[in-house]
Order: C-alpha cells, then sequence, then structure tokens
C-alpha cells in the first residue's frame, strides 16, 4: 500500500518532492495502527472494511494540505533536512489534516447527496456502504484522535493540539451550518445572499482547516505557542478566503478541460462571489434578471446569468479584488516580525496567486 | 429554559432529587455559554437554529447517564453535601455525556432510518432539517469538546478528561460499526450471530458510554488516575452488558403497557441476546424453523419464532444468566479494595438488577 499511496500523492501534489515521498511512506504506517488499535476488538470483517474505507477516502486527493505542514516546518526550521523522528511527526500531522478533510468530504458529500468525488463514486454511494458511511465519517475523526494520542501524548504541545483540532473542527462545522441553512434552506432566497454572508461562510467551512490549521501544526512542531501568532491566522484565514473567491472565479470563467470540470455554481444556486458582486452592483431590473435565472439547470437561464455578469463587468472587478487582496497580504506578511514566517506565508501565496486552476 | 430542563429532567430519572434539580439548573447556562461561543461568529438564523437543537435532542431523556456523574461523585466522596463549584462540575460532565449521547441518537436514528425518538419525530425528520441532521450531530461532539475547555482547561486531569471522552467516542463508534456490518449489511444471514458477536456489539456500542464513563467521569473528577481502576471499568462494561441482555429480554417478555412500547426485535431481524441463545441451543429442525421465520413481519413468523423461544426455555435461561451475572458482579464488586469505590458499583448494579423496564 505504500507504493499505491506515494503514486496517488505524489501525482499533482504541491510539495517538494522528498517531502512528497516522505509523505507517502507514512500512510500505510499509521493505517497499520488503526487497524492494530487495542481499544477495539476488531472482527475480519471490521477490519477489512476500515482498510478498504480508508483507502478510499483518505488518498485519492492531492494532499496539498498534509506535505504543506512539513514544508511549513522546514521553512520554520530553516533547513530543508529533518531528522527521521521530525519527518515523522510533521508527516503524521499532515495525514491528521488529510483524514479530517475525508471526514468532511465523506458527510458533506451524504448532505449535499452529491455523486462523485475525486473521480469516483462518493463513498456513501458505494453499494453495501450507504448510510453506514456517516458512522464511517465518525471513525476517520475517531483517527485522529487516536493517532494523535499515540505519536503527541507526553508532548509539552499535546494538549494545544488537540484544542487546535477541535477548535478548527467546531469553526468548519459551524461554516457548514451557516453555509446549510443559507443556501439550502426552504424555497431558494437570492435575498439571504451578500458580501458578509458569503465570507463568513468561506471563512469558517475552509479558511482555517484548509490554510490555518497545516501552518498552525507546523508551529506546534517547532515549540511555538499560537497565542502569539494571531496575526498570522487572520493571515491565513484571509488567504483561505481568496483562495475560495478563486474557485467561485474559475468555476464560471475557468478552462473546464485545465479545472478538470465544468462548473454549475449557478445552475446549483450556490452562493458564489460572483451572484454576491452581481446582486450588490444590479439596478432592480437586472435584479430581476438574476431572481428569474439563478438556480435553474435551463442553460438558457444560465446564459441569461453569464449575460450579466458580463454586462456588470466581474471579470474586470475579479481581478481589481485579487490585485488589492495580493498587495494587502504582501504588506500583512511584510509587517511580521520573524522573517522565518514570513517565507512560509509568501510561499503559500505565491502558490494561490493568479492560479488558473 | 432552565424549568422546561427541570420539568423534562426529574420526570423520571433516576438520581436523588437534590441531584436531578441541581442538573437541570446547569443545562441552560451550558446552553448559553455554546450560544455565546466565540469561536464562531453566529448569525441570528445558525442561533436559532442551534438553540432549537440542542432544546430538540440533548432534553427529553431521563438523564440517568448525567445524573449517575453527580451521584457517584457524591459517593467516592463520601458526603451528600458539595460545593457549588464541585456540583457546578460534576453537573456539567454529566451534561457532557448527555450531549454525547444526543449526538450517537440523532446520527444512529439516519443510520437505522427510524421514525421516532423519545416520543417525537426524529430530529432529521423534522420539516427543514433532513440531513443537516448528520452536521448537527457533528456539531453536538462538538460542544463537548468546547465545553470541557471552558470548564476544565487548566485543571490537572484536563488531558484525560479529553483522552477518556474520545477513547469512549472510539470504542462507540467501533461497535455500532460492527454492529452495522454485522446486522444490517447485504442478505440477512443468521449464520452471522453467535454469542461473542452480541457480546462484543453491545460491550462497545453501549456499555463503556452508559456504564464505564459516568464512573470514570466521576474518579477523575475526584482526582483519581483512571489506570489504577481497570477492575472498576470492566465490572461496569460487564454491568452494561447484563443491562442489555436485561434489554433483549424485555423487548420479548416485558409488559408493553410497563416499558412504554412494543417490542419488534424479531420483526427487524436484531442480533438479540434471545435469538442468539435460541441459536445455540437449537437442534437442525429447529435451526431450519429460525431461518424461515426470523426477520419477517408477518405476524405468524413471528409467533412461530416465540414458540420456539418456548419450547427451547428461554425464559429460564435469561433467569440463570441473571442469577449467575449478579453473582459475579457482587463477588467481583467485594473484591475491591475501595469501600467507596464498592458503594458506587453496587448502587449502579441495584438500580438494574430484575429491572421490569
Amino acid at each position: 500500500m505504500a507504493a499505491a499511496a506515494a503514486a496517488v500523492v505524489t501525482n499533482g501534489s504541491s510539495g517538494g518532492d522528498s517531502s512528497k515521498s516522505a509523505f507517502a511512506e507514512i500512510y500505510s504506517k499509521l493505517k497499520e495502527e488503526m487497524l492494530e488499535d487495542p481499544a477495539f476488538e476488531f472482527t475480519d470483517e471490521s477490519l477489512q472494511w476500515i482498510d478498504r474505507m480508508l483507502d478510499y477516502n483518505v488518498l485519492g486527493g492531492k494532499c496539498n494540505r498534509g506535505i504543506s505542514v512539513i514544508d511549513s516546518y522546514k521553512m520554520l526550521k530553516g533547513t530543508d533536512v529533518l531528522s527521521k523522528e521530525e519527518t515523522f511527526l510533521a508527516c503524521t500531522l499532515g495525514w491528521c489534516i488529510e483524514w479530517l478533510q475525508a471526514y468532511f468530504l465523506v458527510l458533506d458529500d451524504i448532505m449535499d447527496n452529491s455523486q462523485t468525488r475525486r473521480g469516483q463514486p462518493c463513498w456513501f454511494r458505494v453499494p453495501q456502504v450507504g448510510l453506514i458511511a456517516v458512522n464511517d465519517g465518525i471513525i476517520l475523526r475517531n483517527h485522529i484522535s487516536r493517532i494523535l494520542q499515540r505519536h503527541f501524548k507526553g508532548k509539552p504541545y499535546y494538549v494545544d493540539l488537540i484544542d487546535l483540532f477541535n477548535e478548527v473542527e467546531f469553526k468548519t462545522a459551524s461554516g457548514q451550518l451557516l453555509d446549510l441553512i443559507t443556501t439550502h434552506e426552504g424555497e431558494k432566497d437570492l435575498m439571504k445572499y451578500n458580501l458578509t454572508v458569503h465570507r463568513r461562510i468561506v471563512q469558517y467551512k475552509t479558511a482555517y482547516y484548509s490554510f490555518y490549521l497545516p501552518v498552525a501544526c507546523a508551529l506546534l512542531l517547532s515549540g511555538e505557542n499560537l497565542d502569539n501568532f494571531g496575526d498570522v491566522k487572520n493571515i491565513l484565514v484571509e488567504m483561505g478566503t481568496y483562495f475560495q473567491v478563486q474557485d467561485d472565479y474559475l468555476d464560471c470563467y475557468g478552462d473546464p478541460e485545465f479545472i478538470g470540470k465544468i462548473g454549475t455554481d449557478i445552475e446549483d444556486y450556490k452562493c458564489s462571489w460572483l451572484v454576491v458582486q452581481a446582486l450588490e452592483r444590479a439596478d432592480e431590473n437586472q435584479k430581476h434578471i438574476l431572481f428569474e435565472n439563478y438556480g435553474k439547470p435551463d442553460p438558457e437561464c444560465v446564459a441569461k446569468v453569464k449575460d450579466l455578469y458580463k454586462e456588470l463587468n466581474l471579470e474586470a472587478v475579479f481581478h481589481e479584488y485579487e490585485r488589492e487582496s495580493y498587495n494587502k497580504l504582501i504588506a500583512d506578511i511584510e509587517a511580521q516580525p520573524n522573517k522565518a514566517v514570513q517565507n512560509v506565508l509568501k510561499s503559500f501565496l505565491h502558490k494561490i496567486y493568479k492560479r488558473q486552476k
């Protein structure tokens, strides 16, 4: 399985090559430990189930979040060479984030009634799985606590690590609730969508766990106290927000060949940055067009929405937002007293600035 | 809301009256704190959602598990009078167990496609809720970490408390997985049912969180190290197993008027202690009857299964099991060196021994 994980991880991920292969190797060790956990008396059937469930859901992503723990840790330490122990601990925290991601995705797909994920059917759609996937989600979350206990109990930052994962999980679930009750509940009501709501959903649902969590893990591993890094947290959450706005933009304006999917945010009535900007700028007549056509599968309706986006010049609005965000982020990063921390933040920013996919 | 919680809690619960009312009062304080958690920027809509979700799912049970934290703690301290601070902490841990129970029930009902719970529709069946209930389950679990962090961070036993809830949750989810893949997966296959499987499901899915967890919380609150109470753990898990066997027995032989529901374990193809005992004792011909009739809604099939139980004298088998379990438990309890611990365990045992509901 190490080979399989390696093949998956090194295909299209973002870290340095050495980080990637080190990272991939650790997966099968962690999985093995989960299958030998003395806190449960496994049967053959339940062992096979967990084994398959982990491979299906934890693997298959790009592992950007996980690998960035190792890359960030190297930059914080100012070296490219880590001891075997350090590498193992950094990779383990990286995998904890991948496990967390798997947990969110398994449950989100059930709630959104999605069809596919990472090029295969969603886990709950696999025959014989169905709603057992809810419990599998819980088990994925529990594995994080088991992994942290096994490898970090006794470290001075053990409590901080647990509190960090708990806080980030709580923020993510709260953001998901806001998303669910704002954009899914009852009749469709565009009136609920505005910049504040969009920003809050994006921040809580995505930015904390995707951008803040990997760096926070690397900081704890370096012996830092997270209370001293409030600015770093804010910068990373801003970056996560910017990343999600790009995502919303690319859904409409990206090259489907290049991003690997055809965007359907308009059809799906998503609380996208684009529709929020459109609502902000539309006159009464244009608002009417949005209310009539947004969230309908009919290609003519989609075309009318896209025409309106053009009329309102949203492409230019986005490029202006992108420029401003970048300048603000760079200024905030350069105001950081610690050069190593600056490097970590700039490396994140340059991975996503003006991305096309 | 304190009054409402009080009305619910004091109706039919097991603790002393003073424990009950102290317990009920704490609920609204804890809920208030969850609604003011600075880790999320609530909107009016999300505040209302959480408020209603908590009342709907955390309240409405008998709170036996929660109240037994306070009762156990009093016995361990050898006093009926606790300071305000001690009362608050014991009640808070009790409510954490009630939150945990709510989390399991919300998700179990989705997985089992159940209709009602505690005399009202299951949460996911409430209009406008649906599968948002999955995320609500997650939020209930997250509240436990939030509550523990707020009220116990800094206590010498904070890490042990977190590890305890994590370990018990992991055992419960693993037991639930075993139950789901043994009794729900694919075609019905009675061959999978046997005493070992039954015992393992019951122990992990129910006994740890219902019997061990409340006492373990009281022990930590008393400053004890749980590593020194391995026997106590085993005794409580045995008691939890015995409790579930009673449940299986009462489903078939209890008075529906008295237990408040009509048992349907036979129709539902449950891995009940009774069918497992029947399989153990049946000859080829009797096994054939079980295979033909177990798990079918037809009342004639149910009657045939019940006739077979009679033929195999399962009532007597149960009473013998009950007597033996009791004697074994009493012997194990009296072998405990600590008198206060003996009292806690005996109090638990006498609440359930020969119960009729």
